[in-house]
């Protein structure tokens, strides 16, 4: 996403969702809530997870795929844990519910993990491990990406997703170090800028069938994106599968409904959050100013050649957010071009 | 380690690491305890975690460095988390205790996070992860690594350690599935390997300080181990660190003390252990179904050319602990003549 491109104020963008969802029968109440985390993804920089995604939620909405009027119901739950059932609602709604129920276990056991299943795509993986950053709470969030992009290592059938993980931890005077990774060299949205922009991809993205460098992103299909540090980053998006899908009875392997390409079927997608409260283990100003020295510290590194300086996780999202709270979100012209073709057929105001 | 090497029997390794910790001055039944686990590193393939430790960490105990007599205290609790100071003492039994209070923990609140300072090294960290197994529980084990070995990404200051994960999920008709590794490409020990065997290493594993392959391991000290997914492992290696260091009050960046190079001063490890109880979300037994069917869809998948079989992580521990157990525990010829000099030492009878 270009930082030239025409800028939308964050209110705008969220009224634009909201009308969208109302449009299709979502209740505007929850209309607002989900509109609110869709364009707060655009805020973080996050482009690939914000508006961009509205017009295949409401494609899928429209085919019958996802409730609009989901009734959550709390399958199983312990004083530190909860199993929540989405009712196949839209997974900002179902992620906002299990977090805030993380938090408030949290405050008074010390730690809690709460999963969903009949969820659905839930946006940027950062999103729901920020939230507790508000209560002086470490977040971590793991899912069950919304279609397969890799085989078992050594394999050739794609039965894993990239399933990411984010961690948040806040700081005092710096930004708080956040963490949000797919489980494979690039993510499959890479690839396809990549394809977009008519580009070759560097060796180590992609494999063909044989295992040989795959570099033209034409030829993606016949290939597969390659875990982070070969068999290892296999192991985590297993096991991150398994704790995030299988454990929730959410869909794992074979089960996965691709988001992208069928908008029908329910995806039964799962999550999971973690919220641990500082305050159980530290003092948080102190746990703050330590996070301040882990900063200093990494910062003052001496640098690898041709190194102008070392990032922290989270830093460019704190600039990219303050940026765009500034001066507002840019949005491609492509994607203006599709957000006002959805608002003709919806018959809400464009953006 | 040659699975040819002669072998020794489990408890006959067991007693002689008991004795050997009891001829430094350690209770009698503590000494069982470690040698218990040490032994169980061995058992279960991890040999560069196991007993080819003790001869450092008896040098460690004989220069002050390591408490035999700690008095571990819980400084915070609360309903499903504690922080334990481990005063000092052999990291195993830190961990034993601090896991053991986390299973407790979890079988009512669902899950539970110990973390633990004051601590020192504990060998595997998938001993830790498989702890909960027996209780139907998941096990999640990270450690801040007893070495920096990776500067943060783009640096040149060794400010990181090889921090590593393991994760256990039980299985019913299959080994469990455990996943422990590093967040770097190689582990360090497969460095030293590489050195004594005159081999040369692969590109990737390590860079120069300009950022360029360094595949000869005895220029090791000339660079630094490259993370899984460069800034990715780097990310991991840094919130890990966090989590299991400067939460808990614990060594992290600057702080950690090099363990094999000095004995003498106190390292303040820290770990944390999280406990999940599957009866919290699942029926124990269905979902080990759901695994056993997560290992056939794996292994079913069609094999890459040149690949003979598809692999799961925990698959070759369970293999080799197998072996150990009906035929008894491989050390090299090398290992036992150190530890028959450390027997000579402390007057114990050799192995």
């Amino acid at each position: 996403m270009s930082e030239t491109a025409p800028r939308t104020s964050l209110s705008t963008l969220q009224s634009f969702i909201q009308n969208a969802f109302v449009a299709v029968g979502m209740p505007h109440e929850e209309a607002g809530k989900a509109a609110a985390l869709m364009a707060q993804a655009d805020l973080i920089g996050q482009d690939g997870h914000g508006v961009s995604r509205l017009p295949m939620y409401i494609k899928r909405i429209q085919a019958g795929g996802l409730n609009v009027k989901p009734d959550f119901k709390i399958i199983e739950e312990r004083a530190a844990t909860a199993l929540i059932d989405g009712d196949n609602g839209l997974g900002h709604l179902v992620m906002q519910n299990a977090t805030e129920l993380a938090m408030k276990k949290a405050e008074t056991t010390g730690v809690a993990w709460v999963g969903a299943r009949h969820s659905n795509h839930a946006g940027p993986a950062s999103l729901y491990a920020m939230m507790p950053l508000k209560k002086d709470m470490i977040g971590l969030y793991v899912a069950v990406g919304s279609a397969n992009h890799l085989p078992p290592w050594g394999g050739t059938e794609m039965l894993l997703s990239t399933n990411p993980i984010a961690v948040a931890i806040p700081s005092g005077a710096n930004p708080p170090i956040i963490l949000d990774m797919a489980t494979t060299v690039a993510a499959y949205g890479k690839v396809k800028t990549a394809a977009q922009r008519g580009e070759t991809m560097p060796e180590g993205w992609m494999v063909d069938k044989d295992g040989n460098p795959l570099t033209d992103p034409s030829r993606a299909s016949e290939g597969f994106l390659l875990p982070i540090g070969g068999a290892k980053g296999y192991g985590l998006a297993l096991i991150f599968g398994i704790l995030a899908g299988t454990l929730n009875g959410a869909a794992f392997g074979r089960d996965v409904i691709d988001f992208n390409a069928d908008s029908k079927k329910t995806t039964n997608t799962g999550h999971f959050i973690l919220a641990l409260d500082i305050k159980a283990f530290a003092d948080p100003k102190m746990f703050k100013a330590s996070i301040d020295n882990v900063w200093a510290e990494m910062k003052s590194s001496e640098l690898m050649t041709g190194v102008s300086e070392i990032r922290l996780p989270g830093e460019r999202l704190a600039q990219v957010t303050q940026d765009r709270t500034d001066n507002g979100i840019p949005l491609a012209p492509a994607l203006r071009e599709t957000l006002k073709e959805l608002a003709a057929d919806l018959g809400i105001a464009p953006l």
